[in-house]
């Protein structure tokens, strides 16, 4: 119509009109060009996202570093080594398990909402592959996705050790090595991943709308119950308790240890947390991350604050060991909903996450549960808080929290319970009280942590009592 | 005008014309794509400053950890507890107090230069909780600022831990926990802020055109400068000086958990300085961080040697803890201008750096002055000299440079004076000698730093003199 | 021609005509910026490659501290300090002596494929100056280069670092200090950036087509040749073997601190791997470097888990301290190739790679050669095996990487073979052996590791045979 109009016109009008159409397309396209330029493109986004999973990821690995120092410099020395070799052991163990087995379980095709994929190899997919050997236009297959595969395999296979890593915590000094072993493989291979799917997955309990942003519950709570299982199936260390249900004092044989390896895991987890952004290819991804790295260093900080003064009334004393287990409860408690609490909330969390773990040990002793580092006051009694305190503060479905929590730990705690039983008949979980006696070090390992400093008999640091 | 001409022409030249303007629009457009494409759109820009602060930030906490490690290694092993609960203490304490007070003071409404709002809390601003929250096309409103808001302040608040983490090192063996802490409260919260606000807040430091890329008076000065006025007030430890005046030797407790720290530090500083850069959203952005980077290292590597080499002469002797204190130095000394200085004249600033630190080691064993890791040599010494080096070597004004340098000395030299003044005379501000003696682990904490471990009685590496 | 056809035309159809050309022009124009914003701007690219050498850099300079904690802990506590000393003194020679001479002699102008250029000084370039400064339109021609000439150089420094650390642990407690650092100024000077020039400078084996995508040879291989140069001349400790030649044990006297170096290498190594692939500027980049960091940590897991289970064939028992040097070997085999490796592979290649070092440390009893961290084996019988497994399982040319494990072989241990001997018979290469059997922390530096701890004779734990 318009060029029937126009055709009538003059040349002058035709030209006038033409520039007119042409300047306006200008106008479009620039406009159209600036619309795009905001955004990011699909490729950009792709190289940030993956990217941040590899350098985040990394930090998480280097988490693993900071429980062998915690865990190594809370038991005694004569346990240490052991401690060393099944955290290293461990996070070996975890990455081979979760790249064999654990990974397609809790990620591939995952059925009716419960299970993954057995599918024992995985890698990058073909279009990746094209893409690298420069095969074809590839770029555009694989910014499909929103990253690469492997980053995100990467990614999630440091989390499994995480919840590994909790378990030879709270056994430490007396579980045996090779029993420990394999309940990690089947913790790494199978019990974590179907957790998993059900909810990073997209299993059943996404489809609820759980919220468990990095893992208070699907990690640390899957890392606390399996602890759990086994602090009751393998019992506490010979002399842990007097006669008359008073706990021996044993304390950390090297506080700057025990003091790195918090600092390893405070430091550590801006990338547990802050990568569980899942994503970095936005302005938008880039505000939540930060958001999320603020709420992780305020809940910590709160936790260590808050530890250390009920510890006076809890403890009856200024205590340090609770203190640095108040960070690691700050941080468990606010790792369920680091995205979507706001600041002073993430302070109020991580505050109440301390005193959490405060009173759990304290708990613990009372109960005469032997959990050498308190991991589970640290990692499930403020999970726990951290996946409800979602709901409280952050509108998450309290319902839905509250399934979530309980059918984790009725799954993983059963299972885990069962497991260490056949263990404990079959292996065996602990090892013979001469060993434990002597020292694992010694005893299993054949070497000592310090063989050249003098250690005090540890009868020295006992109470005359017993 | 162009149209009334071609008026006159005929079609032919009519559709020749505007072909022509539609290609030369085309090429304008294209030529302007282009443009637009070689440079980075704002929210890509957006995310890489975003991002920047944060894994930087992450590094620069990592910093505490070495803090930490320097300075428990480098106390007697009755006091190494006491150290860790300090250091864990006061990064609590700094991001609390910076989140709560400190950080409105120093960047929101400086007013008159001087200081800035007191509104207590703090957060995203509403046009990032719409881009996150999905409400509307918040993009372009967020992104109007270069990064995000609370990556910034994620940033800055690892800074404030820094200058306190100063002086719990020089301070160590003596203070009492409680007023440390109260003293630390202070300084995070009002001021290392107030100084802040003078400078990197825009205040009059900033107008007269003060130098100071990432803090070698803002931050380690500030540190050193309380760390000063703390050692004055509270005095050397016990038998730490002869009655000759002579300095009994107090050697590290454990070298190599000292070497650790200064390695994190070193690692750390990457972030401390790297990040100081402030963004990464453009090629001379990156172009300026490579820069940094490589002053760091030079610096840090030539104060290791220059501080090996002169503490033959100095210290009469090879010296292993001159030599860690020399990177400290060195690093502390690129501080001020690592973005403006030539390669080689890092080199020769961190070398200088490291020389004035060892004589400054000297120096306080003359003026019995007990500074227990060398925290004021290494922290402000080499912080003033960066600060006038900055000026020296790469431009900044040198009159102003000296004008920055003694009004934050005099400003944070007499607060923290009045402030330890007030604090011994109320709380008081060392333990009692027969904890000191004792030792503030078993003494205030009831605990050992390693206590299975046969610690030698102090006496015997003490001489036989008094 | 085709104004011509259309001038014939009624002005309907010119401006028809115009206005179809314009909207074709349009969807062109469209279409091409489409295409643009899919691919990486050349700025974004920049920032993101330089961006890389940075970060993954600072990772790699973080292995420095593992070295030092993993050589630290496995010496006699009477040596620790000086191994403290000689990797903070090794780093910063490494960073200058690369600065003054080696990047030059690597990457600059390489003379018929043998050796680079003897420039002293070296800089950003001048367009990177002008961009920095602001002068002119400077980011076309600075992203002609797709990175920032000094992040580059920096990635570059801590890669030579790495190369100097093998060699300290490899020689430590015997190891005069200062004919250690000569030998590290000729290393991190001369030596490695040689062989640096025939590889990744461009020179005659990359010619060739050798593969060694982060330095099996070209790093670990270099220092591995190095080190057992240095054990060969320098000899063993005294009392490490027997009369009857077998070996006499010394365990590390800090297992803690070993595990923490393991740690920290394993962390690193996803640096010094993954910042290898020398880009993050394209989704290629991306999925490349995700790939690598996958290889590399199934290696390092692999080569635990298989160490450790022929440790209970080759060394009698379940050894840590093999299962921590299966992680470094398996770490060390991957490197030629993580790039062209599949991941089961990569399991295998790792796995085969813990296998080589614990027979090579059993073999290295079995010659009297006396290497105190296992260095040779995890370095360079593994950095041998990777790099012809890149070519056995990744079809590089194997002849090729024969030659090229021959050619560095033979030039590296000549050389060091040569100025070992040079500095024997001049500086002397090891202590008096009174200072040996004092230690060298006494004897040399005249302090203690950990000055308060009682440590047991030296005697304690020997047998008695001799």
């Amino acid at each position: 119509m318009l060029v029937t109009i126009l055709s009538k016109r003059r040349p002058a009008a035709i030209l006038a009109a033409s520039g007119i159409l042409a300047f306006v397309l200008f106008l479009l396209m620039s406009g159209r060009a600036h619309a795009q330029q905001a955004e990011i493109g699909a490729e950009v986004a792709f190289v940030l996202n993956t990217f941040s999973f590899l350098i985040w990821g990394a930090l998480v690995m280097w988490m693993c570093a900071g429980f062998t120092m915690l865990e190594s410099g809370s038991v005694r020395t004569k346990n240490a080594s052991m401690i060393c070799l099944k955290n290293i052991g461990l996070y070996s163990i975890a990455g081979l398990a979760y790249f064999f087995i654990g990974y397609n379980l809790m990620y591939v095709d995952v059925v009716g909402g419960f299970i993954g994929s057995f599918n024992l190899l995985y890698g990058p997919t073909s279009e990746e592959i094209a893409l690298v050997a420069d095969e074809g236009d590839a770029v555009a297959l694989v910014t499909n996705n929103s990253y690469s595969t492997m980053s995100d395999w990467f990614f999630q296979m440091v989390f499994v050790a995480t919840a590994a890593s909790i378990v030879s915590g709270a056994l430490a000094e007396r579980v045996k090595m090779w029993t420990f072993f394999l309940f990690t493989l089947a913790l790494t291979a199978l019990i974590y991943p179907i957790v998993g799917a059900w909810t990073w997955g997209g299993g059943w309990l996404d489809d609820l709308g759980f919220q468990d942003f990095a893992g208070s519950t699907i990690v640390h709570g899957v890392g606390g119950w399996a602890a759990l299982a086994g602090i009751l199936v393998v019992g506490p260390r010979l002399g842990k308790f007097r006669r008359d249900g008073t706990p021996r004092p044993t304390p950390p044989s090297n506080i700057l240890v025990v003091t790195l390896g918090v600092f390893i895991l405070w430091f550590g987890w801006f990338g547990f947390n802050g990568g569980s952004q899942l994503a970095l290819g936005s302005a938008s991804d880039a505000v939540a991350m930060s958001h999320v790295l603020v709420n992780t260093n305020l809940a910590a900080a709160a936790g260590v604050m808050a530890a250390l003064a009920v510890s006076r009334f809890i403890l009856e004393r200024m205590d340090l060991f609770a203190g640095l287990n108040g960070a690691i409860a700050g941080l468990v408690s606010i790792t369920a909903g680091p995205d979507i609490t706001e600041h002073y909330w993430a302070v109020i969390i991580g505050a109440i996450g301390g005193v959490i773990c405060t009173a759990g040990l304290k708990l613990f002793e009372r109960l005469q549960l032997d959990d050498v580092v308190g991991a589970v006051p640290a990692h499930l009694f403020a999970g726990i808080w951290g996946t409800l305190a979602a709901s409280i503060v952050a509108g998450a479905d309290l319902g839905v929290q509250v399934v979530g929590v309980l059918a984790v730990g009725a799954f993983v705690f059963t299972v885990s319970w069962l497991l260490w039983q056949v263990l404990a008949r079959t292996l065996s979980a602990r090892v013979p009280p001469e060993v434990e006696r002597l020292g694992q070090d010694a005893g299993e390992l054949g070497i000592e942590a310090y063989p050249e400093f003098v250690v005090m008999p540890e009868e020295f640091y006992e109470d005359d009592e017993d």
